[in-house]
C-alpha cells in the first residue's frame, strides 16, 4: 500500500466533484495529499435555455470532457440530488446527470455517487445542513479566501466527501475541526 | 432542392431511431430514398442490472457511439417516452436518455425528439395505438418478413416518424396505404 492507500496511486490524488443540472452543472476539483485537502479549481457549466435539449446535453458532456482532459483528475464523484418537484424537472435532472456521468466514464474515470445527505454529513457533520453551512465548511476545509459560489460549493463538497471515502467525518481530523453531537465544531478559529 | 429536400442531402438518407431506457435501449436504422423507406438494421443495447449506474450509462453511450460509427446515419430521432410511474424510474429514464442523446450529439448527429403520441400518429395514424398496432405497421411500412421485437419496433417507429418530418401520416402514401378517420387503412392486402 502506498500513501494514497485505497486509491492505488502514490502522491496527490485529484478528485473532480460534479453537481449536475440541465441549466447549471457545478464542478470542483480538489487534491488530496495524505490527509490534506487542497483546492485546485471550481466553476460551472451553463447551458443556453433557448437551445434544444440535445444541444444542451451535448454542451454539458463536451465541456466536462474538456475539463477532464485539461485537469486530469484521478477520480470523480457525482452528487445524487433528488428534488421531486415535478416529473418534468426530475426527467430534466436525470438527463443532465446522464450527460455528465457518461462524460466522466468515457474519459476513463471511476465515478462514485453520493447522496446530498452523505455529502452534508461528510462536510458539515449534519445530513440536514443548509446551503450556507455547506459553503462555509467547504471554504474552511479547503482554506479558501472567500465562500465559493453555491453551484461550485456543492460540487466541491461532493469531492470532499469522496476524498474521505464517503464514510463521514471521523477521518477529517485536520484543520482544528472535530465532531460533537454529529456536528462539526471548530476547535480554534483561524484568523485570516 | 435535391431529392431529399429538407434534409439537404442527395440520395438515400439514413435515419437512426432510438428508444432509450436504462435496462434496454432499442435502436432502428432505416433508409429513406425519395418517398420510399427501407429497413437497414435494428436491435437493442442491454445493460447489466447488477452493474453500477455509471457503468450502465457508459455502456449505453459507448455502444451507441459504436453503432453510429458502424452504420453512419445522417440523422437521429429519439422518442420522448414519459411514463410517470414513480420519481426514481423517471430519474432512471432521464439518465438513460442523457447517455443516449449525448452519444448521438457528440457523433455530430442532429437529434430530433418525438413524443410517443407523435410517433404513433405518424406510424399508425392514431396517437393512442397500442404496441401491437405499432409493431404491425412498422412491419408493413418497412416490408419486414416478421414483426420486429417490441424494443426495436418503437425505435424503428421513431425513425419512420422522423422520415416523414414528424408531420403525421399524410405524406405516407406509398405501399397502398391511406388514411381514413385518422387511422391507417390498407387499400390492398399484400400477399407474402
Amino acid at each position: 500500500m502506498n500513501e494514497a492507500g485505497q486509491h492505488g496511486k502514490a502522491g496527490p490524488l485529484r478528485i473532480l466533484g460534479i453537481d449536475p443540472g440541465l441549466r447549471i452543472t457545478g464542478f470542483g476539483l480538489i487534491e488530496k495529499t495524505g490527509n490534506r485537502l487542497s483546492y485546485l479549481a471550481s466553476g460551472c457549466i451553463r447551458t443556453d435555455a433557448g437551445a434544444s435539449l440535445p444541444s444542451r446535453l451535448g454542451t454539458i458532456h463536451s465541456e466536462l470532457r474538456t475539463l477532464v482532459a485539461r485537469h486530469r483528475p484521478d477520480q470523480a464523484a457525482v452528487e445524487i440530488v433528488f428534488v421531486n418537484v415535478n416529473p418534468q424537472s426530475t426527467l430534466r435532472l436525470g438527463q443532465a446527470r446522464g450527460a455528465a456521468i457518461t462524460a466522466l466514464v468515457v474519459s476513463g474515470l471511476e465515478v462514485a455517487e453520493y447522496t446530498a445527505l452523505q455529502v452534508k454529513q461528510a462536510v458539515v457533520g449534519n445530513g440536514h445542513a443548509d446551503k450556507v453551512q455547506v459553503q462555509h465548511m467547504v471554504r474552511r476545509l479547503l482554506s479558501l479566501a472567500a465562500e465559493p459560489s453555491p453551484d461550485a460549493a456543492d460540487a466541491l463538497a461532493c469531492a470532499i466527501a469522496h476524498a474521505h471515502g464517503g464514510q463521514g467525518i471521523e477521518q477529517l481530523s485536520s484543520r482544528g475541526l472535530h465532531v460533537r453531537n454529529g456536528r462539526w465544531m471548530v476547535a480554534k478559529e483561524n484568523k485570516r
